[in-house]
């Protein structure tokens, strides 16, 4: 963690005692982390390391997840906004599918000089990114503890999410047992769709009738702006369910994650698919990055049609492999089929 | 974390059941992370999450740090071994200066294809990274519990520890009180010396002459492989030491943060500096990445001169600020003069 070690640094080697823009961003940085929730945080930006209580009883869960230009956003796509929401909701969604709280986040930031710095009266990128990350830290209580700041050719974002579980307790990929039931919170292919959408307007259009239109707003929100869902997370994990992963690659392809590490195969009703409003069939198969979660729970375990507010549907069920093979089978009303993982292709990779 | 779920997507991508080189890596990394320590390791590669059991009573420290190539190493002058094994240290350095024992490490990668593959006899450059960052890992019982794993044009690697200390035990930089004597751990001024005869080398001589003399790699060994000082941060955190942070940024640079930290001055006797061989006195006073400790105790409290086999040294005291204002004071035979901040700068920043 280097966040307090190079502004002082950075103040040295620019001769002056105070100004210049990674200074003031550090500062910023330091300033805003210090207005989200506290939770476990003791020590938070400025020393060697942060500090987090967990309480006693609890294991702490660990994800990073990278974000880079051209691979898992565009610069010319994206507004800053976004990146910055988007890269925490990746690791947020991880501790929601483990049933984790968090307890704090961490930012590693390297970013061409260009983008810390304001134009006109447009603020810098990276205050709009941290608008967009802080937001939805706040909505989380996930107080910023640390991170590190480069500049860099390459705009790029590693998040490190740090939560908190009862011993024990954590959903696993490794829970579904055979009869076990299927469900997904929210609704699929919203993500899909909205980066589809996405795509036309920044591809179809001369830059200048590039603002989104309103009714476009309602499609590209599940992609610009995915909520992970934490409170739908603890709901699972203190009430029974066996299983859960977080929908970043495609409900076929973390299906099949899913029965692969519990050993089972599973059957999916086509036309339970909770279908998101402008997505198609194939999108809520195969389109990534909705961030719901999909879980498993025995068929006597009461789910409710709704957790904190969110939709939650039966899907299908988990079933036993045959031969040692897992097998998803895709149930429609002509037959049933073998659903194939088309993994969630990233728009650039 | 995106490992395991990357592979089976990448595996899905290229429509292959095996091979690939990025389908390779991602099991080696799996493979090679299982033949680390366990330690407090509860669950690793594989899942949303890695699950981290610390002990009754322990808090967990964290802390982040980027290495970007061309910022914090160069593909053209550092081997990939020493690449990896700096990454790791910055990290595990970090957790020493707060007495912490390492828990785990996270890796997050983003790599140009070209350095992930074999190319005839030589290993693929990520290969040998890893042996140089598991080689460090290995030595500090830390297992990789987890990470992501990305293409980029730009090489970078952010390394995220993971630790744990002893419920409000942790060395701060904020505990040094007027009184205290002032130590370090090791030499110093070694990491600068060597990048001073690695810049030589690498610029001064024609490509097909680059070959490493032997009598260098002892001056080269501080920069290319520096220890962090784990088991001296563990013995300092148990046996009374005041406040601690590690010598990343220079003596003259941490020294200030230590101090405005904690609301005092400090003085320093130039001629008590253990300056390491072929290192001048400036680059021991401003050279940076030596990693080592430096470290604050009372007056009263017994450091022995060795700790773990690395020289300790009593280098100067803490003493009251006058008007609020942190200085730094320098004796030397001729008298005393104000030691000024010169934060090192990283090579290419």
């Amino acid at each position: 963690m280097a966040y307090a070690r190079r502004m002082q640094s950075k103040q040295q080697k620019s001769g002056t005692s105070n100004g210049g823009s990674e200074l003031g961003l550090i500062a910023q940085i330091r300033r805003r982390a210090g207005q989200t929730g506290r939770g476990g945080l003791r020590l938070g930006i400025g020393d060697d390391c942060a500090l987090l209580a967990p309480r006693a009883g609890e294991e702490i869960a660990v994800t990073t997840d990278l974000s880079i230009d051209g691979r898992h956003f565009r610069l010319d796509w994206h507004s800053a906004e976004s990146v910055g929401h988007r890269a925490l909701a990746r690791g947020l969604s991880d501790l929601a599918a483990m049933g984790a709280r968090p307890v704090g986040a961490f930012l590693s930031l390297g970013l061409p000089r260009e983008l810390t710095v304001a134009s006109g009266l447009r603020r810098a990128w990276v205050d709009r990114f941290l608008d967009g990350l802080l937001a939805l830290a706040e909505v989380h209580k996930t107080p910023l503890a640390g991170g590190d700041l480069a500049e860099s050719p390459l705009a790029m974002a590693d998040i490190v999410l740090v939560g908190a579980v009862p011993s024990g307790k954590a959903l696993l990929r490794s829970g579904a047992r055979v009869g076990d039931l299927l469900y997904v919170t929210g609704v699929l292919g919203g993500a899909a769709a909205g980066l589809a959408a996405l795509e036309r307007l920044a591809t179809d259009k001369a830059p200048a009738a590039r603002r989104i239109p309103k009714k476009m707003e309602v499609l590209l929100a599940p992609h610009l702006y995915p909520q992970p869902r934490i409170a739908q997370g603890l709901w699972l994990m203190r009430h029974g369910a066996s299983a859960a992963l977080d929908l970043s690659d495609g409900l076929s392809t973390d299906l099949a994650h899913l029965c692969e590490e519990s050993g089972v195969s599973a059957e999916v009703e086509a036309n339970a698919l909770p279908i998101a409003p402008g997505a198609t069939l194939v999108q809520a198969l195969h389109g990534g990055e909705d961030y719901e979660l999909l879980f498993t729970a025995p068929a006597g375990t009461r789910i409710p049609r709704k957790i904190g507010g969110v939709p939650v549907t039966r899907i299908g069920c988990i079933v036993k492999r045959h031969l040692r093979q897992t097998m998803i089978t895709l149930r429609t009303p002509e037959g049933a089929q073998p659903l194939v993982a088309r993994g969630w292709e990233h728009f650039s990779s």
